[in-house]
């Protein structure tokens, strides 16, 4: 295993970014800013959205789909979520190639094949469903829509990340429609506690609940609710956001519905989205100087099993017993590898194995086997100990539960040691230098100040926090009166 | 409930499309050839794509994703894949909106943002995948990748309908590299089988298995896998292909690999994929002019419970006993409504559900109360018999068991009977304008037949069938020698 990966200390981000490569997570692609997404990472990828459509499903939830393309027409109906994304949008124009006649062999486009009306790839599908939902409702009777869709979008960022900013990523994106303002809004904070569930007890990641800004709304919502995470290099990641969108889609595509008494109302709707951008996150917020570290609920690998023999004999016995225990390991549901490649020895295995984050490695030698024992590795703490083979497997699935727990455990503190109260300008600047993390401030309200802070910091306000103690205060940089603290970092 | 349906003797092609749109399968959307997959549609889809995502990866492939685009330079590598899609591709040639100067409100593509080089929304992922596979691939160690993607493609069809035919539609592509002719030819035809197995034993679509004859093969493939099956119109419907591509994606795009010689070799290829095409013919099988009707494995909703009720404590008593019998078949796995909606009339609902497809309806009044029985409609037959009320959920168990395999009997005899050797072009015709189906006739391996067949009657040569006769003949049309009867219809 020659994979050696820069540590972080060193540089955070080329860490991340050789992470991500050599654990076989990503890629780049031959297409600007878009990425692979290699088997083992999209293995991930794969139980997390199961995750979640259970859930979606548990709530009440249907998945369906909707076009890719959204007509330009439709795309600006609603001018500030247009506005939020017209900088940022791929545009088809034609749909034909020929032949070029001064390069034999070469396409180009067919410029008799021009669209009438150019073609928006979506970077969010809210125009194209509420354009939908239109001829779904008349009547309250038709209310609530609860549809979830997991689709691709394409936002073309200028500077992309694989998974945190890619121009083309993978999310689902709810989209709702309810007859009155009280049941969106429930919705909108349901969906939002949907995610803390998935973030916090499946990706092991604590986060903080909270409302954005009016600036860092998502364009065309009246309120954002937002879970925010913390990265172990001091920055924070925007890990879900749901949004009450009040009555405006229904509004710019004229979604009306009688109400019981008879009238006519417009539409409430809310939508909420997580994307392959989680991924970022996870990676971010566990994995070490070794490589990729994974909650075991999230490891396409939970347990790997490593055979250390030297004559065919030994490898038959330890093969046997391996058996066994493979076969209790997975009638209790648990994944595993045994790993008795003869191209590769045992210490190249552990590498990769841990390179690739798999949560507990369990190694078997002739002498184990005259002891009746095992070593178990626990990829977390990178700790070992000899074991009884007597009940391994009952020992192994509390441990990767263990495990489970250990990794929250770790992240909270590591997020309760990283936010600071600070109560001056100074103070704020020096503890997002020194120490960085979230600082909760007093802030004045206006998105001037906001937009200030964010100019001489490059910190933004994450959220206002649901839980926030009500606290009388003084802006840190106007010192104007506050009403509470709010969050604020630099971020992904 | 008012949605009668045109029947399939009045209006074949209009029976199918009001079933799509009143069934609440899909609709067409406001973008062009694009349609909006509905949640009951979806629903149905998703257990599709769960019976053949456990397939994949029991035969050992993972899944993975690849980027939406395609830049030009890499679409037109492989020339005759390119020449296959170039005339139905949308392309993407700008980046960015900006205000129009003369339309306030209004959005324009922004002239400054165009891409220096065009890109293809993928109508298929070949190129893409194969110019990833270079850099994955060095020597034999790294083969065989079998690699499978969900995904959404764009193929510019001018005369869409829904699920048949649309510009955006939703699939599976795997994508396998292998170092030996013969591993590619066993991978190809081993997913063929996977598609068999689906098809029939999940969807309950008889299929006849076959290879295309060369112009109706994938552009880019040296032999092209196919199942095809027949639609109640006696027209034959393409349900699934597998390509073997030989090394002309290798070739393209110069993946090359050491084999355990050492020596360099191009690597060998397959491509295989269904799509929500599937929906149509799981439609067009079944269905019936009372609406849809399918398999109990694909139904969202494998029983629907409806109580007849006129008093408050009827509705209690057999509400009571619903619950039960609720629980009892959800512990064996099985899908069940309770329609207990106060604002519709029993008659209504069962006219709803019919259209809706659900496999077994179990009605309730009071005097079953009494009698503790209950009354079974089966949808596939269109009968009912009342039953004990006693091992109730057993009965429906195998009830359902009953109506999958008699929809699978059903079609397959169907299918046998419109399956005619014919012998010679004036039989062909009369036997093709009168009867329809398959028709087995001598053909003499030129594409020149082939094209004039197709020109004079419409039908093409859907499959060389894998089991057929060895069978001296001659030519239908050209009176030239044939080995064999190949398979003609018709086709969607």
């Amino acid at each position: 295993m020659s994979k050696n990966i820069t540590t972080r200390a060193e540089d955070y981000s080329k860490w991340y970014n050789e992470l991500v490569v050599k654990a076989d997570l990503a890629e780049n692609s031959g297409v600007r800013g878009c990425m692979v997404i290699k088997p083992y990472g999209y293995a991930i990828w794969e139980k997390i959205q199961a995750e979640l459509d259970q859930r979606f499903k548990e709530t009440g939830h249907s998945n369906a789909y909707f076009p890719l393309f959204v007509p330009k027409s439709l795309f600006e109906a609603e001018e500030k979520n247009a506005e939020g994304f017209a900088k940022e949008c791929a545009i088809v124009t034609h749909y034909r190639l020929k032949n070029d006649p001064d390069n034999p062999g070469k396409l180009m486009v067919d410029s008799d094949a021009k669209l009438e009306e150019e073609l928006i790839v979506r970077p969010t599908s809210e125009a194209i469903i509420w354009s939908t939902y239109k001829n779904w409702i008349q009547s309250y009777r038709d209310l609530p829509i609860l549809i979830n869709q997991w689709a691709n979008v394409v936002r073309w960022e200028m500077r992309t990340r694989l998974f945190l900013r890619t121009a083309e990523f993978l999310w689902q994106e709810g989209h709702t429609a309810h007859a009155t303002k009280e049941e969106a809004l429930t919705e909108a904070k349901q969906m939002q506690e949907v995610y803390v569930d998935v973030v916090e007890n499946i990706m092991g990641i604590p986060v903080i609940k909270g409302f954005k800004t009016e600036s860092e709304r998502f364009a065309g919502a009246d309120d954002t609710y937002t879970i925010e995470a913390l990265m172990q290099d001091g920055k924070a990641l925007q890990a879900g956001t749901s949004h009450f969108l009040g009555q405006n889609f229904a509004k710019a595509f004229d979604v009306k519905f009688t109400n019981k008494e008879g009238k006519q109302e417009y539409v409430w709707a809310t939508s909420w989205g997580v994307s392959t951008r989680l991924m970022g996150a996870l990676i971010m917020t566990h994995s070490d100087d070794s490589g990729l570290v994974l909650p075991p609920k999230l490891a396409p690998i939970q347990v790997v099993i490593v055979p250390i023999y030297k004559t065919d004999e030994e490898r038959n016995t330890i093969g046997s017993y391996a058996d066994e225990l493979i076969t209790k390991l997975k009638s209790k549901g648990i994944s595993v590898k045994y790993d008795d490649r003869d191209t590769q020895r045992p210490g190249f295995k552990f590498a990769e194995w841990e390179l690739k984050g798999v949560p507990v490695r369990v190694a078997i030698g002739a002498r184990d086997m005259e002891h009746k024992t095992a070593e178990i590795a626990r990829r977390d703490l990178q700790t070992k100990e000899t074991v009884a083979q007597e009940n391994l497997d009952n020992h192994i699935e509390s441990l990767l539960n263990e495990i489970q727990e250990n990794l929250f455990t770790k992240a909270l503190n590591y997020r309760k040691e990283h936010i600071t109260e600070v109560n001056s300008f100074d103070e704020f600047k020096e503890v997002l230098e020194t120490k960085g993390g979230f600082l909760l401030a007093h802030w004045d309200g206006t998105p001037e100040t906001e937009e200030k802070i964010k100019d001489l910091t490059k910190a933004t306000i994450r959220c206002i926090p649901m839980e926030r103690k009500e606290e009388e205060g003084i802006c840190i940089l106007t010192g104007k009166p506050s009403k509470g603290r709010v969050l604020f970092a630099k971020a992904y």
